[in-house]
């Protein structure tokens, strides 16, 4: 056993990036630091590992303490470990993230807690690496949002063109030209249009639309279909 | 200081998971364990992160003095944590994972070190949680290998249909039908057929095919091109 002996001991972390579409905008939940070095700056929702705590349960403990959240699904994503990544000691970070319906959470979220929504393109500064994190998070979202009907899971049932547009735009970062995204995202097929409009939102009113779900999964697996069933 | 005080500090460690194609066989690089406990069992390529070391550049030096392969483009997966997964003492383990020709490194890889080549449906029973570590590899394979052309990298310039069917099938553990797997993949147009023909595995010999790039391409970025430019 003398070879564990000679190792290096070091503390392990996990920080929590949440991203959350409330039906018109993409953002992301922040926390004030409650601790030295950097207390009250603005970071991703973080905290230590246990000695006897999986890193999974650290992450939703520390989600819960910090904001409220219960029952988040958090994947996890890269770990961090600058050797001299936080300036007190050194600290591995395992980073988790998660997209979810901000309406849906909203009531756990309370006054209690200081967590805040931010517009992605309104982000402050943030401590440490976490600026890194949080770009790493959103290319893994765009990956996955390319390749899975995830964004479609954050719009409520129905749903207009201007709102799954809008979706679109703030996760890629581009603005979207609105006759040809219509165009290309009903020839699609994947769209189910509604007969009744939303008139809220514009005087002339947009068409609800529901996803079609089969054809979504059809057009999914249809690339590489000469592979029966890759297990995705 | 004092919250970072009162924290437990843990070992770090990377495993690494090598496949290797030799134009026949998927294969899994694995080394026998150089110390206790385990010690002479078969293992994953591991060792423990250094004081100053980043993970990844641990991911390299181990991967190198356990078996000589240097300049391996590894990848991070997932963290393994579980608290007694390491019965020695709480071990938290960075997975990195690599696919590579194995002709390409063989000279590297010589018999001054004891890592040998198993063929994935031979693999012998792994230390600790290095059987699941190899599994949630497979499934990362496939995923990769379902959207990007990292499989048709690992042939040669030249491969014939029987090649690439075999490595599909070594992928993803399936049995495929041959008429209707190349049926399949000539109806791609991905495949650009050569006047030259491969004798030495069959009798009737089988085709040479070249990898149309250019149709790769745009068949993998197709689907979801109502958005210009994901950044992938």
């Amino acid at each position: 056993m003398d070879r564990y002996a000679k190792q290096s001991r070091m503390l392990v972390a996990v920080d929590c990036i949440i991203f959350g579409f409330d039906g018109y905008n993409l953002k992301l939940l922040l926390i004030k630091r409650g601790f030295e070095p950097e207390k009250n700056k603005w970071s991703l929702m973080g905290g230590f590992v246990q000695s006897e705590e999986k890193p999974e349960d650290a992450a939703s403990r520390v989600l819960t303490q910090l904001t409220g959240l219960k029952d988040v699904y958090m994947e996890q994503l890269l770990v961090f470990g600058k050797p001299d990544r936080d300036p007190i000691e050194r600290t591995m970070s395992i980073t988790y993230f998660a997209l979810i319906d901000i309406k849906k959470y909203e009531k756990q979220l309370s006054d209690n807690y200081r967590a805040e929504w931010f517009p992605l393109e309104r982000v402050p500064r943030l401590i440490f690496d976490h600026e890194e994190m949080v770009l790493q998070a959103k290319q893994k979202l765009r990956y996955k949002a390319a390749l899975h009907p995830i964004l479609f899971e954050l719009l409520p049932e129905k749903f207009t063109i201007p709102q799954i547009m809008t979706l679109y735009e703030q996760v890629y970062e581009v603005e979207l030209d609105k006759r040809n995204f219509t165009r290309k995202l009903r020839s699609t097929g994947l769209l189910i249009k509604q007969p009744d409009k939303d008139k809220e939102n514009s005087k002339k009113g947009a068409f609800y639309y529901k996803l079609d779900r089969v054809t979504y999964t059809e057009k999914l697996t249809r690339f590489l279909n000469f592979i029966s069933n890759p297990e995705y």
